[in-house]
């Protein structure tokens, strides 16, 4: 086993989802907002890898979001080695290829994650990660697997193989987006696991796993980073070299294809907020079951309701149960608990509109 | 018989009426807003008193609002002969008494109306009027009953007693807010009507009755008129001597009291739009039972929705029933249809708060 070196958390911020419309939108997306706490998500992000086993982190977002992400990085006390700023997004395989580019393409292991997601059991996080560390240092691509509690439809899963060492197991499948029966049948099997998008592997073995799987990728993120625009931490890669990679996620242009990937299970009170419904579950309510936040809201005998008061707006609700309204800028967006994931509607709406 | 004056209208707009904030505020009333049709309800108020049958209007309105109120009228045709701003509140009686005396205190019949309420049968409104005029001529205060279509709580109600012309009868008692079990009674009765406000009585006549049974009232619009200042058609009737007048509506004051009173009963679709329910109730839905006023509203399967958006703000549904949604200016209001009575808890939290 060789050394293991500080973990480089590499920190991707390029999303720009729509799912928390209107609170979320291109401009501010999600992981730039306080959602779950008073920090944003990418703060509580930075804070999460923070301390002597974690080098300075790699931030790769939206070249449109470069000062606010450094602004929030600096209110947290976080300082990025490399911000990264993508032209244009080509999902995550090419995002964590610069990363890895960036990092030095050594064998520093580097913890890849999302900044949109929430974990409340930072020392479960925390051990799942030093517990894959020797595995990595050997070159495995390590994956963190999700206790689920749900038949998830919209979530990658993953079949736990057998062990092969402390908690770590090989990925014996991965099944991407299942139908309904497969998911209840994962949830039942107890030998499945979410794919939480949180991965840990060296930065050479990533980039190997690129040159095997998918090496237009790995030439398009590489000569973007030779001719890449440098200022301070600040990175541009170049544009047009950039467009050229093809768009994939690291699950299917790398974790599915490569042999040595593992998985540590891990229960770490984790949620990826991926709607208004994920949002009202992971928070605290008052007494009637409402999630309120805002200073103008009234709520006279509502119950179980999620409300969002943002930019000076009022909202006042009477007699109404389990209901999201959420009143940002000139939106209102008004439905009922478990149905947001048609928040895409509205967007597809809006669009065509 | 003596001869029949021209009618004065006398349109009541010195409401200031909560109940469906967010949209009506102090600052532009119910009256002054397009809620049923793309003109105000004091447009449509002054449009049913138009026409050869009618002199010009005499309005009595606060005079917060002055310029609104003259360029809405302006803006529909009609002028004025007398716009009273009244200083501050004080119900109906006075207000009237106000007008009674700009009217020139003589035999001219006064066709009071309050502005904020919708008659969709208008030829039946006036059907009503001219049967009325001649026991108006004969000195009576006569008011119009509504037939009543529910066992209204929050309305007065009017035993219809013994005919005393065509269509028009003695009233045999006035019922102010009974409670549920007496309004059913009286809806079943078959002899009951709403009072629906609107009253048709000589100017000198009814100071005569507010003489006889309001002499502080009458003393005190007397005074505020003989000093009143005046400009054009404005005539802001003098503060003090206003204020000293007693607050009360023309009911109380005066037809529970005055011995000659006469109904005419008539069904003319009448509402007094004194909800956000009542709105519903009166407007056209589409083919998912939807009011949507706006335009930035997107529905998307929802059904018998109330749904209003001003001031471009943009309101989104999915997936809700029964809901009454009002976006304007930096508020939102969301409640369950049936529950608009409701509106007032919110008023009264904010107050508070």
């Amino acid at each position: 086993m060789s050394t293991v070196k500080p973990i480089v958390p590499v920190i991707l911020s390029g999303g720009s989802g729509t799912r928390l419309w209107p609170l979320s939108r291109p401009e501010k997306p999600k992981q730039l907002l306080p959602l779950t706490a008073e920090e944003t998500m990418l703060q509580l992000t930075a804070r999460r890898a923070d301390g002597a086993a974690f080098a300075k982190p790699i931030v790769v977002a939206n070249a449109a979001h470069a000062d606010l992400v450094e602004d929030q990085l600096r209110a947290a006390g976080a300082e990025a080695q490399a911000l990264i700023l993508e032209p244009m997004g080509r999902n995550t395989a090419p995002a964590i290829g610069l990363a890895a580019i960036a990092a030095g393409a050594g064998p520093d292991p580097l913890l890849v994650m999302p900044s949109d997601h929430v974990i409340g059991d930072v020392a479960a996080f925390h051990a799942a990660v030093q517990a894959a560390l020797p595995l990595v240092a050997e070159g495995w691509l390590v994956t963190f697997g999700i206790a689920p509690d749900a038949p998830e439809t919209g979530y990658g899963w993953i079949k736990i193989g057998k062990a092969i060492g402390t908690g770590v197991h090989e990925v014996e499948r991965f099944v991407e987006k299942p139908p309904r029966e497969a998911a209840e049948a994962m949830l039942d099997s107890g030998d499945h696991a979410w794919n939480g998008g949180i991965f840990l592997f060296r930065a050479d073995i990533f980039l190997g796993a690129l040159a095997a799987h998918a090496p237009e990728m790995l030439v398009a993120t590489q000569r973007s980073m030779e001719k890449a625009r440098r200022e301070g931490a600040r990175i541009w890669p170049d544009a047009e070299e950039f467009a050229a990679s093809p768009a994939d996620s690291i699950d299917y242009a790398v974790m599915e294809k490569a042999p040595r990937v593992a998985v540590v299970p891990v229960s770490m009170d984790w949620s990826d907020v991926g709607s208004w419904d994920a949002l009202h579950a992971i928070s605290a309510c008052d007494e009637g079951g409402n999630v309120c936040r805002g200073e103008g809201i009234l709520a006279i005998d509502a119950q179980n309701c999620l409300i969002r008061a943002e930019g000076g707006k009022r909202v006042a609700l009477v007699g109404v149960s389990d209901l999201i309204v959420v009143a940002s800028g000139d939106d209102v967006l008004v439905l009922p608990r478990g149905r947001s994931q048609d928040v895409k509607k509205i967007i597809e709406a809006m669009k065509k509109g």
